[in-house]
């Protein structure tokens, strides 16, 4: 076991008609004037936007709107909400929405304690210091952003989706209601899913000996998450099964999946290049295509690992590692692509083989990186694996 | 699942040589001032006080010592600390020790921000509103208050043994060195392995309905201390099993484990009687006679849970709920008493029947409570089991 740091400060209020009691928990804090962040205005046709005004208005805290967070959220908003949020020198952020919505306020909270452009952090020009409080009240399980340190932000000038991790972008709380996520549509229930396995797997398949209880429970997450997605593509208001896919989002990126392991997300930064160039791309989505061609590249590399995998979370028998390790990713495919119905190629998403050095290039920042796993992935190897998932 | 709030702020610094940084975590918290807790000098034989103090030296760190802490840390102690916080107006506490001595800085560090006797609210007399930070040094795995919200005082004018839960209760930051426990003797190890495992068990057979994401962590934490334990019992410096059972020992009480459950520790209300009145009794070796009894007790009451349970962390295959059930109970007890060779009998502490009255009083508060379970436990159930346990 690797030596670790372990910071999950977020309180969580996990329940039915949680999000009722936001204006109340604000006030706990002694927050009187903060800014609302939403999306699209999805909130606004399901009611959960009346809900939550009314009871921020019960609790006179003055709110200051910030709608329109888009999908992969943009620097440019960002920028903008900053602005806002130093002018109207509000005390917190609250993040109504999913993974997006989230990422967009946690950068808000970054940059409206800084001097310089809030890009900085993403790039590692500057080090976060200080930042505004943020909340959430989740709408999507998926990215686990309500409680981990990273956002993700897309820079559409240069093409470029980076995240920043700091301690600082802990939430102070998050707002678990799995009613919330009823309506949430079975393509993007699957791809929220597909992300949160994700998170999960990417720890479990970082290069570092084996770490026995982390291992374990990482087994636990995923093996529950598969159950819910059975249950939830024939049934999208079974409670227990929202509630299980909700509560296993926040666990499988609030760090604890990755404790005494290394902890890069070697199979995020390809899709980030994805889904930074196709906005079209759903980052779940893109996860599901490249995740699968991923573990067939480096599955030779380390065979009792990815026999482990098959047999904690799919149960698979077989005593020969190599042959556990592919029933394993068949396994995963199945349920990505059989059960999940998501899409197995990039090219169902119109990406074709002119595309793929673009690609190449967003993800090696122009042949400048390579990316950690069982073998450093450079220019060579993320252009084989980008042309295996076309 | 039931709703929850989680809520696990600890900060902790996890493996080979933290506690050397001590000095610099709590510079980086701003103390200058702080009261250092330890039991009776085993840390000054180890050669740990002298490196802590000399962390904290380096930092410019004034301490105020308090050594001295009993197994079952007991009121007349903090009351004294209490005393000496005020006076000296030290602006944290660090335990350096096991559960007893958290829970007595714990405990310090909630008097020290009262005006009544700290025991009102052991008994409910009062509510917590504000606390002296608290920070650890864990030199033993087993009663995970490093995380956990509980601390236990035994008042022995009263011959009474009470937790105080309290999210003032959380620790600031744990400092988690695996190799500060390999000094800990084979029994003392297998107590707290005992006490860790029925902090998971207590929240897995609490009256609810089943949670599988929590059932499934709750299950992978089981079976990881269960492998440990093998291990260390044959080599006590194994990093990697000491490793595991010191982070068990967090997870397991850290609410995690409790998530979406009923969050009431039946067997420890009965084991807190034992060794509250006989003080020689180690907690862990208490709950190891009782928590088996406990389960016969009421094993028909719940059969498919007591399966699940059987099969979730020892394998067993038996089909029929009570055969695996049964099963299950077995393996428990062949871990408690043939791995761990911990007593399996009240009386192996010299617990004799004229005894028993004494602790169904201390137990149900002289006939005034039922502890829960499957059933209630009155007065008359509480002396059954603790026959039983004889």
């Amino acid at each position: 076991m690797l030596d670790f740091i372990y910071n999950a400060p977020t309180t969580v209020y996990f329940g039915k008609d949680k999000h009722r009691e936001v204006g109340k928990i604000i006030s706990g804090y002694g927050y009187k004037k903060i800014m609302l962040q939403y999306g699209k205005g999805s909130i606004k046709k399901s009611g959960l936007y009346d809900e939550v005004m009314a009871s921020l208005k019960e609790c006179g805290i003055e709110v200051v709107e910030m709608g329109g967070v888009e999908p992969n959220p943009k620097l440019s908003f960002v920028e903008r909400a900053i602005e806002v949020a130093k002018t109207e020198k509000v005390e917190m952020i609250l993040a109504v929405g999913g993974g997006s919505v989230i990422d967009s306020s946690k950068c808000t909270a970054l940059g409206a304690k800084y001097e310089g452009c809030v890009w900085d952090f993403n790039i590692g020009k500057a080090k976060p210091v200080d930042a505004l409080p943020v909340g959430c009240i989740l709408t999507i399980a998926a990215a686990g952003s309500e409680m981990s340190n990273s956002a993700v932000l897309t820079n559409t000038e240069l093409n470029m989706k980076k995240g920043c991790s700091t301690e600082f972008n802990r939430c102070k709380f998050a707002i678990l209601n799995p009613e919330l996520t009823y309506s949430v549509g079975k393509f993007q229930t699957a791809c929220g899913l597909v992300d949160m396995m994700t998170h999960t797997m990417e720890r479990y398949f970082s290069v570092c000996p084996d770490t026995p209880l982390t291992d374990a429970i990482a087994e636990s997450i995923l093996k529950s998450i598969v159950e819910a997605g059975k249950i939830l593509m024939e049934n999208p208001e079974d409670y227990e099964a929202r509630a299980t896919a909700m509560w296993a989002s926040s666990l499988a990126h609030n760090s604890l999946t990755g404790c005494g392991r290394e902890n890069y997300l070697a199979v995020h930064q390809l899709e980030h290049a994805v889904s930074g160039i196709f906005d079209e791309v759903a980052h779940g989505a893109g996860l599901a295509v490249i995740y699968p061609v991923w573990m067939e590249y480096v599955k030779d590399l380390a065979p009792a690992r990815f026999a482990k995998f098959a047999r904690g979370v799919f149960g698979v028998k077989n005593s020969d590692d190599k042959a556990a390790a592919k029933e394993g990713i068949e396994r995963i495919k199945e349920f990505f692509f059989d059960t999940l119905k998501l899409p197995s190629k990039l090219s169902d998403f119109s990406i074709e083989g002119k595309d793929i050095d673009a690609l190449v290039n967003a993800c090696t920042y122009n042949g400048t990186r390579t990316v950690k796993s069982y073998i450093p992935l450079g220019e060579k190897e993320v252009k084989e694996i980008f042309e295996s998932c076309l």
